[in-house]
């Protein structure tokens, strides 16, 4: 930092100017003084990481400023001073005079500001500490796991976001936060039965948690912990059980190396090979061709030093399938292994700090302990067993380690846009748009409400749904031989209705901030392009909504064939009494909950059925099932959503009254916000089913409209209730104070 | 560069690392060699320009490889060629023997390829040149102006586009790529009359051709050109426009001082003041205050020697509202000129290579000559005199110049939508999904089509649809005294609606590429970021449909208002006559573009006349008419949606028969699919209001789906008609050949 006072003339960093020259006058800083810069420091939240150390360089009692840099810092003061407004000198004079606190200090800050004219009618008021208020909502929405919560967002608290790094400066920055996290203990959740007692929901509870803060660092604990260190907990058994307390602590870092660049979402087509070597009991890796390099694996690029690696697994003339192996990829000091060539993905539109990246390997050597073997493993006598004599099931049983992935990445998205919309809602409860009167606030614009508020809504009722889907999640990995299949399709649906409608929130966020969204500093942005890929990676939306949609047409047929022709016709029975449901709907309020599950279950119901039978028809002429399917895969992608919205509300529904007097009303109200407007969003549907007539269509419009002036006044409440740290807010316009307006 | 070897290990690289090897084997490169090189570098649009540097480094003569790093090329070239598939490595050997040419070097290159088995069972085929075909279609595409865009397209075929930089450099590139495009004379077309015999048109026809390209390119063109040459064209007199062909050189740069961080959009609210000293005959410029700081201002970082500044011009003790002046804010080195602060607006989400910045004024002084005074001058006696009285009148008049901004803006938004959209659907193309017979292409999926082909349609319409706005925006600039008040509201419900869809196209091509889409390699990352502020920049979306559709409501009024009841009668009639039309309707074609034109044009109607009469009964109830409007500010901005989407319906339905007997099927059918998709897109709306039954709503939806599945085999045709050069896709899933898949 070669010149510092050009480097205080930022916007963020002017208002410490007159505190700096006042600690500084007697060209002296003692410790005391230094505390005080520290302290007020740290109440601007707001401070990006390079002006802190702006501050700091001032600060360094090594480095005291010579007379001319003094002189050149008056200047400065005394520029900002004459040309800002008189709020703006308020708020200037008000940090100074705090961090100068009593004594001569506070007699030079007085003298100085009064020189400069900065105390002229503007009361002086000490700044206050914002005290998150931890409500009744607060604790409805914590639920379970408030301790691992709270431990969580402390740690958080300390993390600063960075923005607008270069990828190098970005990606140290990460590593050094995961190193810190390691070091609470937190990693240490992860792995039930082993270095933890809780079982996994809690860690997915404190992942929802990082997901407030730098996404960036959320994949870093979601490749070391969830993936890397998950697959040796599941797949693997207690001899590589041992490591996981070293992974928890990161004293060893590793990858989850699957995707192959030519198969991306196809797991079951990748082409690397683990070859068995009966000959020294050691299984060969080779990556057979440039389709099959591994690719997008996170810590690859630099960071790894082991990977569990997915492989077509060859035993003798059989191949098994995929299978899991822990390969050592690069020395401690970081150089690749021999055999081993690595690379680096490259620049991403997001989450720079995550080193993706990219593994090959030449006739790489294990030894065959090294497979992960709770589902296979070879004998001494070189033959290949498991206890799942399916290839296929065996297949899905190690596949089913995703789960966790998804239901992790799903909650954490919605974090993500509950960070969002609480910056957006922050700024648009303290900004006066310049209007008729100058005195409206940009959450009176009924614009401004529709923007932000369902999106509101939504992550409520999709965080309570995690909270339950956490639940079933930990509870089948907690049985052994659980059937996984239903969780599978739940967690699919689930997540790509999260993390559609996270990227959907954190777009509305930030057109509603305008320009100050699109600024760096603002935070916006960076949680924008991170999110972006939530949609495609832990499985892309598509293809899981396929899995999620066929998995439901699978359970209905089943439903008929067992039940024969009593299921057929409850099957039309129910869809009879759901139609004539809505007739007598009309006189039913819009507001009911059950008026909103009975459409929501019509919805599912209705699609799945119909799709059957399109599908049933296109066997009839000759299609195959795949090419049946194919025809009709919009149709199905539907059902997926339909199913995560009419799941994911009724579970809602299910918690909705735990949240106690106090808070009970705006939780239904958010309820109901959330619920019609998804039924407004397929209101088109819903009256070409019928199951809507015009009068109930143009009511729920209505009622969504009044909703949105009914919590506009409770906006801040909610977002507040979330109890996202300062750190993680980092935003100016967050903390835009109307009464003291500094711009960022 | 210190190490050449390992800066070729990069998958853009590698395949040229045989030729290097090649042309160096013999210890020396001839200028011959060299040239080689260079033109197969240059056939590889691809490539990012940092790859490029590699390659120039190691043919620059002045370098010639040890043996030490020879050797280690070899090692790497055998590493390639034993770990690539053999498509890879056909296409790394194709690419060595087409630049070893013959004689001994394709000697050489034979025998190296031989050694490294490279050529076992494929052909080698000369690398084509990819010649843009230039259809029926690109020509109706064009429309005028082909000349100009084809001017533009040439000098776009040599910007490469550059992505993951830092800022600096960033800037440095757009910079340098401003100051070549200026040196083509295009920069001319900007001031008709004075630079150009053209009208405006051409201009913004060119700018819409830029869109394909870098946008930070395209922004500062937009800065240069369109706002700062264009103020000084459309408000200034003879005195000012001396200066026009500099600043079409680029011998001259300025910027557009506007915009207030206080006061977005509300350009009546600035703060800045412009004091007449009659004394000195000066303008006295001065920042008030920190809410009245000049904001966003694109080049005021640091490029722009001189600035627009629009401030609130006193002259005595009278205020005459906003006006513009000239301003000299740096020294030709870049110094700040005295009393001149500036700043930087800071990291961005995106268009970082723009120079936003901060303005502040301190009594700076400059003669009154430089007040553009084609609307209002300060006589020799002092006085204040207009040619437009009204002073709301001369604001608006001034404002009025603004429009061109935004017809160019959102005309080159729709641009980058179709970059992103031809990037993904060559990918689509190209790429085959390994699904159930392992055959099939992305572009062959119903979810595929209808993620991406609606959008490409809209684009379509869009574009013709921007033609004639821009044709009417030349028109009325050309005519003396015009109002503009209507072309005003076009503009900015065009503008509004044309950004919008091009934020959702470029997004639908991001979620189309999956992860590919999310490397910034791959472009559409960048275009994705950069695109996102249109919604915000030359007019927030929302203000503007506000200020369209309140436009819309006046020009009903003033039609109800001259005429009398039977204007009334006549509306009421109107809207009858639509509604039976619809009865009707169940039996039309819904490919009918009359039926679609109708179905658009009764929502337009619809629309006004019931936020009239929402609007009328507030005013009876007492409310004012700011808090009138404000009720029901989603119907205005609604009904600015709707006159977009009817207008530029008609308006392509005029254009699409010129189209010629070659393309006019086609043209027809991607007409269809764009407005049928609105149509769906508004289905609860049309259902609601009765327009359309049910049936009507069903079949839209299946026409929908029906046109994608015949459209898909057209896509390709549709990209390549754009004829957008190959160095502006530069994505290398643009390029992605199945025969020889090249992995980015």
């Amino acid at each position: 930092m070669a010149d510092r006072v050009a480097a205080l003339d930022d916007p963020q960093l002017r208002v410490f100017a007159p505190l700096i020259y006042v600690a500084w006058s007697d060209f002296d800083l003692d410790a005391e003084e230094r505390e005080r810069v520290l302290a007020a420091m740290a109440a601007q939240p707001w401070l990006r990481p390079a002006a802190r150390q702006v501050i700091e360089a001032w600060i360094d009692p090594a480095r005291p400023p010579g007379a001319g840099e003094l002189a050149r810092l008056r200047t400065l003061i005394d520029h900002v001073a004459t040309t800002s407004s008189d709020r703006a000198k308020a708020s200037f004079a008000r940090v100074a005079r705090g961090i100068a606190a009593d004594g001569d200090a506070r007699v030079a800050a007085d003298a100085l500001a009064q020189d400069l004219g900065m105390f002229a009618g503007s009361e002086i008021t000490a700044p206050v500490a914002r005290a998150i208020p931890r409500t009744a909502l607060s604790g409805w929405l914590d639920g379970d796991h408030a301790e691992v919560r709270a431990r969580a967002r402390a740690w958080l608290a300390t993390a600063h976001v960075a923005y607008g790094l270069p990828v190098e400066d970005h990606r140290t920055i990460v590593r050094g936060w995961l190193f810190d996290l390691a070091a609470t203990g937190l990693g240490r959740l992860a792995f039930p039965g082993v270095t933890s007692t809780d079982d996994l929901a809690a860690f997915s509870a404190m992942f929802e948690e990082l997901g407030h803060g730098d996404l960036s660092l959320l994949v870093k604990v979601g490749v070391q912990w969830g993936l890397y260190g998950g697959a040796i907990w599941a797949l693997g058994t207690a001899r590589h059980h041992e490591r996981l307390a070293k992974i928890a602590a990161c004293e060893e870092l590793g990858c989850f190396a699957m995707s192959e660049v030519g198969h991306g979402s196809n797991v079951a087509a990748i082409e690397t090979i683990a070859r068995f070597d009966p000959a020294t009991r050691e299984l060969e890796l080779h990556t057979p061709g440039e389709s099959a390099r591994k690719e997008w694996i996170g810590g690859a690029a630099h960071d790894a030093r082991w990977a569990v690696v997915f492989a077509q697994l060859e035993v003798g003339d059989a191949r098994h399938g995929v299978h899991a192996i822990l390969v050592p990829i690069r020395t401690p000091d970081g150089a690749a292994l021999a055999g081993v060539r690595t690379g680096d993905s490259g620049h991403k539109m997001g989450l720079n700090g995550v080193d993706n990246g990219r593994l090959w390997f030449e006739h790489v050597r294990v030894p065959v302990a090294n497979l992960l073997d709770r589902f296979a493993s070879i004998g001494d006598d070189g033959t290949y067993s498991s206890p799942i004599a399916s290839p296929d099931r065996r297949f899905f049983t190690m596949l089913g380690t995703l789960i966790g992935g998804r239901v992790s990445v799903g909650a954490a998205a919605v974090s993500a846009a509950r960070a969002a919309l609480a910056i957006a809602v922050r700024y648009a409860e303290a900004r006066h748009q310049f209007g008729g009167e100058g005195e409206r606030k940009l959450i009176d614009y009924p614009t401004h409400q529709r923007r932000l508020l369902p999106h509101l809504a939504e992550t409520i009722v999709l965080r309570v749904a995690f909270g339950e889907l956490r639940r079933r999640h930990a509870q089948t990995f907690a049985t052994p031989g659980a059937d996984t299949r239903e969780l599978e399709a739940e967690a699919a649906a689930l997540k790509a209705l999260a993390s559609t409608r996270a990227i959907e929130a954190v777009q509305a966020a930030r057109e509603a901030c305008g320009g100050q969204g699109y600024l760096s500093v603002n935070r916006i942005p960076q949680l924008r392009t991170d999110v972006e890929i939530f949609t495609t990676f832990e499985g892309d939306n598509i293809v899981l909504a396929q899995l999620a949609g066929k998995a439901m047409l699978g359970a209905y047929r089943k439903q008929l064939a067992t039940g024969g022709n009593r299921a057929v016709l409850r099957a039309a029975a129910k869809r009879v009494a759901s139609v004539l449901g809505v007739r007598r709907a009309g006189t039913e309020p819009t507001r009911d909950r059950g008026f909103q599950l009975a459409a929501l279950r019509f919805r599912e119901d209705h699609l799945v059925e119909t799709c059957a039978a399109r599908i049933k028809k296109r066997l009839d002429d000759g299609l195959d099932g795949e090419a049946a399917i194919l025809e009709v895969q919009e149709h199905v992608v539907a059902i997926s959503e339909a199913f995560a919205e009419r799941s994911t509300a009724e579970w809602f529904a299910a918690r909705e009254s735990a949240g106690g007097e106090a808070s009970r009303e705006l939780i239904a109200r958010l309820g109901d916000l959330a619920l019609l407007s998804r039924l407004e969003r397929h209101a088109a549907w819903f009256l070409e089913t019928g199951y809507f007539d015009v009068a109930r269509s143009r009511q729920i419009r209505r009622e969504v409209e009044k909703l949105l002036r009914e919590l506009a006044p409770h906006a801040r409440d909610v977002v507040d209730a979330f109890g996202i740290p300062d750190a993680c807010l980092a935003a100016p316009i967050a903390f835009f104070d109307p009464a003291h307006p500094v711009y960022p």
